[in-house]
């Protein structure tokens, strides 16, 4: 096989076969392809698209680029969760514990923050002596034993993801359905999950905005899993105002930890019981939604999650005295208030604008080798629907230094738009994909 | 300016400004911007095409990425020819000695064979110690002395083209109008000449086999030179079957020393007069195509086109004395006759079969590391709309080594398509573009 010769393949808008596309990802990965070809490729993508077969290839190759989870060990059906990207979305820190509670076995491996939302792992690492780096062994241990783990993805796992998401951001080639798809999926897939729910975020601060790219995204997913025997469910929720009202990385751990208490924001309660009702679904241990529901804010306030969460957090060596304690949790020097401009109610909360905000405070990364702050951020006294007076405060920031404090106040305050009559809160889960009835 | 934002910026549409093309040629040549970024934007530019400011920006920073040839002591107007290429195509080794007969300096740079088609300089090469690598300061005091001198590309004039060409190879991007287009014209730009007469041919044997894209071929050549000021024309000629009756090096060179002197083929002597008119047109020295074609008819009659071929080849170091001993020049070890498979008329002559035989034994490149034999070659007995009689010779291979020998023989007796009736010559030049009236 040539490499030019199936770029020209894809350029001229053929499907390339399974093992066409297992040979580019082996000879990329192996070093034998170099970047300027699979760029040209990749570029190719971007414009002729690919069949599900082939998207469903390409993921599977890519999954299979490195090591891979055996999670067979488990009982009945492992589980997955995934988040699109949101801003103040702390689902997973809530999820993995409220399902180990439930019974169910959760092996979690995820990412850190890139662009104006969070990562679950710098969530983590506030959290004083936590370690998202387990060795493999130590990683599936804990799951045998305890039911839970959460860590990092490690450099041996689908290294064909890392370098074309790395090629993809220097190309022009990242917004492109199909390499969108594979990169998700390729993670999920190694992981060695059966059943997987995918919260794919729509509006403002979600990566695709419109719902129309959201509702794609969610059907090749579903589509792509289903090819390569994975139960993909996927449900888009609303990422037009942020998740909770607490963004930045301590921050959202206190509000994970009020949650799994039973004293968490609504709408984070919610998601957090929709998409692991949908898991329980998936896995078959029950097969109603709103039994599932039901069973699951249970754990939320009988104390069960919180205590799985301990249990995670000293497995991996945390601090647990920070579930009695937050305070202990990395705290800013200052706070400073942003007031309303106006009093009326708020018509609308740029989820954008506010995780813009916290990523120039430092909670998040600009580029790959920033170090982020985990003391830092926005928290939000008012979201939509919310009464406001005028010169009282709508939010505070959270600051360690000075720079950037100015100009992040002022998309805090842009970002509430605040009129007589306001407007009811948008609806959290917009709809639901491959979900069961 | 970011690469990938340019990148983005054409993919989506969007036509690039002359300064952005400037800066992505110039940070390319530099080594500042990656060939994976390159290889994307040229796959961008195969899908979205350029506008000809575009093509003309483009054409223009890549003549400007290395030295560029000052031909203003040429008095009236620097003259230049291209050809896409073609199987026999010995046009340029009459051409630029009968030009300079006439009166007009010619500062010809020229290329080696790649594919399927051969190279001027590879067959000036198979005169006994002709030196195609000149220094710019010998080639222009040639041009000024003698009013003729042809020699190749060096390293440094349109380092651009060779960067982009060799990454085009590889990437599936040589089919590209704008990209196609640039990399002729930019060396033409950068050669000097102020008026360009592009042969673009057109059938089995051209590179663009199909005459809808020959002519958008020829109508872009001609959009984008005038934007750069240079008056450029183009014909429309046929390869459908070889030009002349010899194909390989030192018989291309054999058959111009016949048209030289007023004995070559028909069809090889009408398509020298009629593009050199062409230039004598654009050069304003006559008014009258027909005019000038006799003019230049005459040069081939009365011994001054082969008197200045004599001196080219002397001023070059070339052994001068085989021009009047053409068996002086490399003969090959073996000749072979093809015999017809039947009585009739020839009806086609597949230009592309007879230059892969010539390829295979040895007369052209497979990659750009190839050695080519200049003794070998394919010598035409027959042509399109002539008789034959079946069991006799209709070609000679000449013939250094046997290992291709056998397929060669096979696809030059394939490429004779022998009818009862046979069909008419094609006509020489199918459609003028851009010519004077």
């Amino acid at each position: 096989m040539k490499a030019v010769e199936l770029i020209r393949k894809k350029r001229d808008g053929s499907p390339l076969s399974k093992g066409e596309i297992r040979w580019l990802i082996e000879g990329y990965v192996g070093g034998e392809i170099p970047d300027y070809q699979i760029s040209a490729l990749l570029m190719a993508i971007k414009f002729q698209g690919m069949e599900d077969s082939e998207t469903a290839s390409l993921t599977e190759a890519m999954a299979h680029s490195g090591e891979m989870l055996d999670l067979s060990f488990i009982k009945g059906f492992p589980v997955d969760k995934h988040s699109t990207g949101g801003v103040g979305d702390k689902t997973t820190l809530v999820l993995v514990p409220l399902l180990a509670a439930f019974g169910l076995a959760v092996a979690k491996l995820s990412g850190r923050a890139l662009g104006h939302t969070g990562g679950t792992i710098d969530k983590l690492e506030s959290i004083p002596g936590f370690r998202p780096g387990l060795s493999k062994e130590e990683f599936l241990s804990l799951v045998k034993r305890f039911g839970l783990a959460l860590a990092d993805h490690g450099d041996d796992m689908v290294p064909a993801d890392r370098l074309l998401y790395e090629l993809r951001g220097v190309t022009a080639t990242i917004d492109s359905l199909p390499l969108i798809v594979s990169s998700i999926l390729s993670k999920k897939v190694a992981g060695g999950a059966r059943g997987i729910i995918i919260d794919v975020k729509t509006g403002a601060g979600a990566f695709l905005p419109r719902i129309e790219d959201s509702r794609r995204l969610a059907r090749s997913l579903v589509a792509t899993g289903g090819r390569l025997g994975r139960k993909v469910a996927a449900m888009i929720t609303d990422m037009s105002q942020p998740l909770g009202r607490m963004v930045g990385n301590a921050l959202e751990v206190k509000e994970a930890i009020s949650t799994l208490n039973g004293k968490g924001p609504g709408d984070l309660e919610e998601l957090c019981c929709q998409l692991g009702a949908e898991l329980i679904l998936l896995s078959g241990e029950f097969l109603d939604r709103k039994q599932a529901v039901t069973a699951l804010r249970g754990r939320l306030r009988d104390g069960t999650a919180l205590a799985k969460f301990r249990q995670l957090i000293g497995n991996q060596g945390g601090d647990v005295n920070i579930i009695d304690t937050p305070s202990l949790l990395p705290r800013a020097a200052n706070r400073i208030e942003v007031q309303a401009t106006r009093s009326g109610r708020v018509a609308g909360l740029d989820a954008l604008s506010i995780g813009r905000a916290a990523n120039l405070l430092g909670a998040g990364r600009f580029t790959k080798e920033d170090e982020v702050d985990p003391a830092v951020g926005v928290e939000l006294l008012c979201k939509v629907g919310e009464d406001v007076k005028g010169g009282k405060p709508v939010a505070i920031l959270h600051i360690n230094a000075e720079e950037n404090a100015k100009q992040a106040m002022d998309l805090v305050r842009d970002a509430y738009k605040i009129t007589e009559k306001g407007a009811a809160p948008p609806p959290l889960i917009r709809e639901r994909i491959g979900c069961r009835e």
